[in-house]
């Protein structure tokens, strides 16, 4: 028996197994009826406990030490990876695991009921719960990883990131849009005060898919539908992807839509020759949201995207000019959703969310005090005062699944986006590019992705490393914050 | 250890990957795009050799040594149901496993593609495979449980059923049809040459939907979707039905959501103390049959019946009279399709599959010759015409997704599903019975089952036990001869 090729045909189970649960991760997103959570949680259990049964296996450690030689690049990293995978499943007692997967069902449950009677109080235990076994977690990862519980987590999500970097980047960051976000609210108070454009779900149904269509999406390996919070999941063969519709604010939903296709984007362009492999899949999820920022942000948000937006919502019977769709995509206000925040201020919220998060998994936060304190950061770090619970601590699914560290990504990502769009358009031609996007032609700039990002898997061992090799200069927020002044101060 | 509890847990375990691999085909059929086809196969696959593994474990032979002596009834039903399917696991190689479900995805998806194209060519190789696959399977489950190959696919479905016992009922059945079909058909010859109901398909989705929640179907535990071959699955928590819209005929599509709902009610009354074991489970496919075909032909094709769906079908607009409806549900002809087809010679469309599948499990058919042999048998069993592909050998899913063993029980169970409702009636009043189904309301009859089927599981040992327990009346033609009589001839 070739140890390399049992490693391989072991981690693929493992992926395998991982499939089926993503796709009942989306059934229950999608379809599922009510009545079904507690069964679908008992489900996710015993297929968590098994994949990672297979993955803690110790003969898996014998195995990596006798297959550890290799000429290949791809298969040093794939090697890399599948140790960086065992010794983390070894953390994590069975057990733990399995109580881990019933408790998010419980929790991300009792969330959508919380969230529909705009209630905390309705999640309190099972999120109680949930967090205390995340501690738990956390505590196991970091004690083998050699790292705080916090940064283990992170370290999940994200391999190589430590919260003290993360820390420097955010207070660059915060400095910078202090400076930055009166300057642009200030010369947005002489723009014309517009209704935003409405449209109901059906008619926004059509313009996404049209958008999609026009952008790539392929709907022989992908499809599109509707959940309470907008996701992107699936394989290389089937990436689909959900939003939500609201009738006052018919951008909102095709942002969503740009952004969870870019997501998709990703998955798709994943190396076919790793199929199934821990070295095939995405570099963690700062690469990840780097390329949703990039069809979200970047592309999706330029004039020339603006103007192909006007087109098609005129097309489906709403009628708003490009110059307006623009000042609606490029409006900066402080605002209570992260999903439907502005880029100037989207850090912000995960700013604010970083320091609870920290806190929570630290235990200088207890669960039952998260409304009070997110209230209180709301107050301070936007200036806004306390919301409704829908639209204030139960506004994201991240924590009541159970994803903790995750959300700084999303500005790392947003740091990343710039950095890649900036040197996808040194590559392809500015002009060109955006020649391209006034027709909502995304094909040069996800040419570029997928040869830079997507069909690099996971051979680096960083985000940072990939996209240092993608753009020639390691992550920073230079090219975030020239992008912030060309796009809202010049 | 308590040997009985670790056995529990591991036949727990087993289930629950089975209702995740279930989702799994729920999504291929209703959701999934074209291009997921072959990963989903590799992920059914892994979780196909995954319960295999479990349930085939050597050691589950000890513990059952060691637990085998209980008091309680249900305990020794469940470890009789443990040994049988660690018998049967045992009997087929793990490698099997997993080939035999890339094999079912490959050909099912071929079939899809070959029914679309009208041409059964295109699923010749697939299916092929699938063939030798199953022969394989037949043989080795014959080896271990003393039966000829096709017997030991037969025992699978419906445990306990012999092919020579079905082929004794069969003849008597024959002869029997042999004699009243003509009868019926001229008898009906006299009737009024009317047009069939059309309605559209989200017409007839509106009223499925009204249909389902009169009769007690519960949508917080189930839903209803579109296919292209009408099926249902899942758990007691979350049952769906599906099924497919005639415009030229909406009765068809209302029948087999009736027909469907019989399933469901079946899986959501298993008895909740022993959700996830063995012995929890539905009693083979006659019982279920005789489930859906009590609620779709004993019940649904009534004159009460029918003047409630003719009331709900002209809210919709769709007018027709009470006795309009009763004529189409009634109306017997020799015709194409088995799941269209009327109760007098639906038995035919069994007995034709019974006959060929015997032959392509021994190898007396090769699969190529499917399709000859399919139009020979239509017209000397039928006297039809060959039929399109289409609507002759490529008309249902269950051989192109390995399904060998199962069509008997369609006829077995419409024969036990007519003496279950007249110990209905008898139960209920048939006076009684009949005025509750005029308003569509099925709970009488659905408590009888529950009670004397659902909750049973599979406490006894074959579905004729089961059936004889709940009627007091061995398993026979002769309540069926005497409702085809009632109904058509009197």
């Amino acid at each position: 028996m070739d140890p390399l090729k049992e490693l391989q045909t072991r981690f693929a189970r493992a992926a395998r197994i991982e499939e089926a649960a993503s796709w009942l991760h989306w059934d229950q997103s999608v379809t599922m009826p009510n009545g079904g959570m507690l069964a679908r949680g008992e489900q996710l259990a015993v297929l968590a406990e098994t994949s990672h049964t297979i993955i803690a296996d110790p003969e898996i450690g014998n195995l990596l030490a006798k297959a550890s030689i290799q000429d290949d690049k791809w298969h040093q990293a794939n090697l890399r990876e599948m140790k960086r995978m065992h010794i983390a499943a070894t953390a994590v007692p069975s057990n733990l695991v399995s109580e881990l997967a019933r408790a998010k069902a419980k929790s991300e449950n009792a969330w959508r009921l919380a969230r529909r009677e705009n209630n905390f109080t309705q999640v309190e235990s099972a999120f109680e719960h949930l967090v205390k076994l995340s501690r738990e977690e956390a505590a196991a990862l970091g004690e083998a990883k050699g790292l705080s519980p916090y940064d283990a987590l992170l370290d999940q999500y994200d391999p190589g990131r430590r919260s003290c970097d993360v820390e420097v980047v955010f207070e660059r960051l915060q400095l910078f849009l202090a400076e930055v976000i009166p300057q642009i609210v200030e010369q947005q108070g002489s723009w014309p005060s517009e209704p935003a454009i409405r449209a109901d779900a059906e008619t926004q149904r059509k313009v996404g898919r049209k958008l999609l269509q026009t952008i790539g999406f392929d709907f022989e390996h992908g499809r599109l539908d509707d959940s309470l919070h907008p996701f992107s999941t699936g394989t290389p063969e089937d990436a689909r992807i959900t939003a939500r519709w609201d009738a006052a604010d018919a951008l909102s939903g095709l942002m969503a839509v740009l952004h969870e296709a870019g997501h998709a984007a990703y998955t798709r362009g994943q190396p076919a020759t790793w199929r199934s492999q821990p070295v095939g899949a995405a570099a963690g999820m700062t690469a990840h949201e780097s390329q949703s920022l990039i069809f979200e942000m970047q592309a999706g948000r330029t004039p020339a995207m603006a103007s192909f937006l006007a087109g098609i919502l005129k097309d489906a019977g709403c009628t708003a000019s490009a110059a307006a769709v623009q000042r609606a995509l490029h409006a900066v206000q402080p605002s209570y959703i992260r999903v439907e925040a502005d880029e100037a201020t989207y850090p912000i919220h995960v700013i604010l969310r970083f320091e609870i998060e920290q806190n929570l998994i630290s235990g200088d936060l207890q669960p039952h005090e998260l409304k009070a304190v997110w209230n209180d950061q709301i107050r301070s770090h936007l200036g806004l005062p306390a919301p409704d619970d829908r639209d204030g601590c139960l506004q994201d699914i991240h924590w009541f699944d159970g994803a903790f560290g995750y959300f700084p990504t999303y500005t790392l990502g947003a740091l990343a986006a710039a950095q890649l769009f900036q040197a996808a358009e040194k590559e392809i031609g500015t002009d060109n590019l955006h020649a391209n996007l006034k027709n909502g032609d995304y094909s040069s700039l996800q040419g570029f992705m997928t040869k830079k990002i997507h069909s690099q898997g996971s051979l680096y061992a960083s985000s940072d490393a990939l996209i240092e090799a993608a753009t020639g200069e390691a992550l920073s927020t230079t090219a975030f914050e020239r992008h912030i002044r060309r796009r809202y101060l010049s």
